[in-house]
């Protein structure tokens, strides 16, 4: 079901972002081949030299967004939700059949905190709906950035929720999973259930400010997971 | 911050579905007065005695809804969200001042699955509008009334999730936590946020088809509460 054996050219679109670096810092210490994207090449690269300086084995590069996309067989999506459908929509030409992981949080944030944009549709739906060959899935949306960075060890109280309606697709995002929490992600679902796994951001971000920590998400039941 | 301690008398609107049943039992369990409400005070009565057959000792009984709000300090909203708001204007009087816990999910089903029903405010904000002095907070949407049911143990790979904007009622739903996953529940944020925790159950649904479990949320980060 999933193929956590398979190495993978990895695109992480908004890689300068904290998501986006955090990610491709797991993923290229499991040994996947990771590409940061920006719209400045010049800043993907600073970016990419921070991970190589603590990964100098590392597989690791910067490249503007549309370069980024060349020879990559996944994308990952973290960039902002203020102008996301536009940007995926200028990118279409490289996310085109590509499988196309998007953790992007559509949050607003006024003066009692975080909470869910009312949206239309999810993200990853947008994504899915503008670039109709993309093979979508949403995940990663939970995972702090700051623990993907600091930490070393894998994030093993933490799930990686994964949705979408292409299962080959998903398989591989649930295979990536194992890089940040050392097993399986969760397969969540249909790619319309992103429309709840994208908000929950607010919720973990709310429980981060109360208890002065860096929440995660578990789903206890899965057979053979829990403690 | 918690009353883990108090000793409470709880109404269980629609307390002969799974979900006010299993959550009744458990509280008449840990020592509560727990009044099942059903429309039909016959039904309400015959699921009091489910419990009292497995809880000789427990303080349960049933009544019509309207008649177990009476006396109690503490209401627990399962009802379906099909006709919610009718039901919760219907009940206002008895409802008002007091704290009313919402597990309410507004979810649909087709043939692809569970869904979030597109609303325009949670089932807890509309108990909330309709019900200015009801005390509401959001709890208890995620834990498995089967799991509820059949286990007897605490749910401790689970964590109940508490929103609303009234401190003293969301103490009283984290205290009432305890009876369920033998931990305090979590602190999630404000009312607003129940419109990620509601249709977050379409997601554990989702999960339980797909590996054939009874899956639950736990957070992962709250000092103190890791493995």
């Amino acid at each position: 079901m999933t193929d956590a054996a398979a190495t993978h050219t990895i695109a992480v679109i908004g890689g300068t972002g904290p998501q986006g670096k955090g990610l491709a810092y797991r993923w290229a210490a499991a040994g996947h081949e990771v590409v940061l994207g920006s719209r400045s090449a010049e800043r993907a690269e600073a970016a990419a030299e921070e991970i190589k300086e603590r990964l100098p084995e590392g597989s690791v590069r910067g490249a503007a967004n549309a370069d980024a996309l060349d020879g990559a067989d996944v994308v990952l999506l973290a960039v902002p939700y203020d102008g996301h459908d536009d940007l995926v929509a200028s990118l279409a030409d490289g996310l085109a059949a590509k499988v196309v992981i998007s953790c992007v949080n559509p949050l607003g944030f006024d003066k009692a905190g975080p909470y869910g944009l009312d949206v239309e549709r999810s993200a990853a739906e947008a994504a899915a709906a503008i670039v109709p060959t993309a093979r979508v899935v949403g995940a990663f949306h939970h995972v702090s950035a700051v623990s993907l960075w600091k930490h070393d060890g894998p994030l093993d109280h933490e799930d990686v929720l994964v949705c979408g309606d292409d299962a080959d697709a998903k398989a591989v995002a649930i295979g990536l999973a194992r890089a940040v929490t050392g097993r399986d992600g969760v397969d969540a679902g249909r790619l319309r259930l992103a429309r709840q796994l994208e908000p929950l951001t607010a919720v973990l971000i709310s429980i981060n400010k109360r208890y002065k920590t860096r929440s995660g998400i578990a789903i206890s039941g899965i057979p053979g997971r829990d403690h």
